[in-house]
């Protein structure tokens, strides 16, 4: 085993602490972020930092480092108040991946990497053709988070797009089945492979499978 | 390809859209958080929420619902500023998920799950001896989230216990040599399989792969 403290952690050269610091926290979520400037440019861009904040109403939340190109993102969602959240596959992580470059504003990264626009049900801002699992989210609140400058934006979710056969009765969305990819760290990108569902917890009885 | 209207969710019976809404944020970071009650009576909580907020300083955040079993988990966090987050790995993903079960406040879930409680380096919260990846969080901040009555405490990451052999030369971890599970919804435990790690993007090249 090998530790760490705090002063090693504060001591690390900067771009391996944020690799290090980045890690730590587990398997998270990636998506891209669809969106469109006032003037109808759309913009796509690739986050690791979105959270499920609760179903009633439905809520998620994002996190924006201000000093980097998500703040065209950001810009475009404090402007028109919508977004689209794309799910991740094989298929088109490298392309997801690239979004992530410091392209020109004038930019969209749809065309640069090769991604296709898709208007779904007159929503103003756009998703991803290629993703098989894809929602519409609203602004409701930006919480500046002062600590260390970064922004949260909670967004209700008001569309959602699923492939057939993945929901299963109870309302679960079998995301592995749809091909939904997780990240760790800032670049490693993972596929998943279910150990099992189990039933919810009570404190005399042990957790039993619901499907595997 | 099915669709979902925001009044179709909204009429969802409550069970379902929990499941659902919980469902599409994506793969999500899954650990169990360690803390001691003013007595010294340890606390085990399993959470979903978790996640990476900065490097420099190091923090996480972590979403409190008010109402549920993790109100222990909260309680003591405001009463002592120190919590213990310790990921989860097959060997113990049981005995995790059990520990969300809604067992009295003066059952320990260490005990009641047969999980062992450890103390590193004089941290007064407790750390899970089976995790094999750990570290120690410090209070900095509670932000009350209006929206919907949530909570987010956001942690300042004060020390690491990491096994050997998965610390790469550049910072990042190997989550999934360390095996370390994610989840999806809120019953859904997964390992992962690595795709690729990508080289940083930049505008005019193509990402290539720096570990499969």
């Amino acid at each position: 085993m090998t530790s760490f403290s705090a002063k090693q952690i504060a001591d690390m050269e900067q771009r391996y602490r944020a690799a290090f610091i980045n890690s730590l926290g587990g398997f998270k979520s990636v998506v891209l972020v669809g969106t469109s400037d006032t003037e109808g440019l759309s913009n796509l861009a690739i986050f690791n930092s979105l959270f499920h904040l609760g179903a009633n109403p439905p809520l998620c939340g994002l996190i924006f480092r201000p000093d980097s190109v998500e703040r065209h993102t950001l810009e475009n969602i404090e402007n028109t108040g919508k977004y689209t959240i794309n799910h991740i596959t094989e298929a088109i992580y490298l392309q997801a991946h690239q979004s992530s470059a410091r392209y020109p504003k004038t930019t969209s990264e749809f065309s640069a990497t090769g991604l296709t626009p898709e208007w779904l049900d007159d929503f103003s801002a756009p998703f991803v053709a290629e993703s098989r699992l894809r929602f519409s989210v609203e602004l409701r609140e930006i919480i500046p988070i002062r600590l260390n400058n970064t922004i949260l934006t909670i967004g209700q979710i008001t569309g959602v797009w699923l492939p057939d056969g993945i929901l299963q009765p109870d309302g679960f969305i079998d995301l592995e089945s749809a091909g939904t990819l997780t990240c760790s760290g800032l670049d490693s990108y993972h596929r998943t492979e279910r150990l099992a569902r189990l039933t919810y917890a009570k404190p005399d009885t042990w957790p039993e499978v619901i499907l595997k």
